[in-house]
């Protein structure tokens, strides 16, 4: 089949909508899936870099690695369900950590510059702070990422200091929220909410075979 | 082989430990496949009756009806990853409930019954609560799932009711505590904690190959 073809196939379908914090492990090993299973299927995906703090702030909860017992476990979970989905994975020491320049990065490229870029941008944000600990939150750290990526690095710094990326961070944030999403990684496939690393196959037989469900 | 060179092997090898609460929608799924998984890599399934409120407390925790969007989402998340396992699933009007009382008679059942006796009681009481919305906190209820189950209605009114049954169950529930439980179903597979019923191709693996992580 012709690329035009198989585009305009896709833009038939509804995207697929995927909602990743840059702090969270189990949206790392997500971004590593996910485009995959969305071209099996014939969907685009629409990445939605958002806050956790702001949903988990709504849903009155706290980061997993905030609760006693739970701690302990999640801990011992990323690694092995990152090795689980064949993925390298290194703890980093400052865990979990405010992401807000890295989402506004994303923004800056997806609406302005290109979506393909702030896809790329978004994965080597979740390798570098998940494989090799770069704190995503320290700026020159964070100009470093960009120039990795090709970026201009005063263009990325520009971008997260800018009001305008500012806003466009709190608007996805406030649709996340409008949406139902309350942890991350988070999914939405023709109007239905996934939450979860886990819910891999569930997300892929909904996208081969529809509903599985009465609800 | 015959059937006595068979439970030679599987005695060699540690047991599942599937630790379960009445009241635990996620319990039910997984209570319909651990026997199964675990027989097909020669392994025994030791069924820890146990309450989430207690683990819930010393992990800081909450049902997870009880935070605000989450409770949207698992409500469809419980049927949806029922139907997904084949299994029929209502939502009981009345959730979560008390399951002390169940609790008690499952470990009267394999303490001074019959092992076999408790997880067949295990399983209907999960059953009757998830599918017919039977109230396993009201008195009458369960003695008539009791006598549906053949036993004697007033012989488990009396376990539930003796002190014997409610230290076991307490004793359960701090076991449970010091091997790092905070919710269900939790296994323990060679010393390995996995939470949840997502985590069922973890299990598979682990039981399959081994651990797949440096851990």
């Amino acid at each position: 089949m012709p690329i035009d073809d198989v585009s305009a196939l896709r833009s038939q379908r509804s995207a697929l909508q995927f909602f990743f914090d840059f702090s969270s492990p189990y949206s790392y090993i997500a971004s590593e899936w996910i485009e995959a299973v969305a071209a099996r299927h014939g969907r685009h995906v629409q990445w939605q870099a958002m806050l956790l703090g702001v949903t988990f702030q709504a849903a009155e909860l706290k980061p997993p690695v905030a609760y006693p017992l739970k701690r302990e476990y999640v801990l011992r979970d990323f690694e092995r369900s990152a090795h689980f989905a064949g993925l390298p994975y290194r703890q980093p020491e400052k865990f979990p950590i405010p992401t807000q320049n890295a989402a506004r990065v994303f923004w800056w490229l997806n609406d302005s510059v290109d979506g393909a870029r702030a896809v790329a941008w978004a994965r080597a944000g979740l390798r570098a702070y998940f494989t090799r600990g770069v704190p995503l939150n320290d700026a020159a750290a964070l100009r470093e990422l960009a120039s990795e990526q090709g970026l201009d690095a005063d263009a990325a710094e520009a971008a997260w200091s800018d009001e305008r990326w500012k806003q466009r961070l709190k608007q996805a944030n406030e649709e996340a929220l409008a949406r139902g999403v309350f942890g991350a990684p988070f999914f939405i496939v023709d109007g239905e909410p996934f939450w979860g690393n886990d819910r891999q196959a569930q997300i892929e037989r909904w996208l081969a075979s529809g509903p599985f469900t009465r609800l």
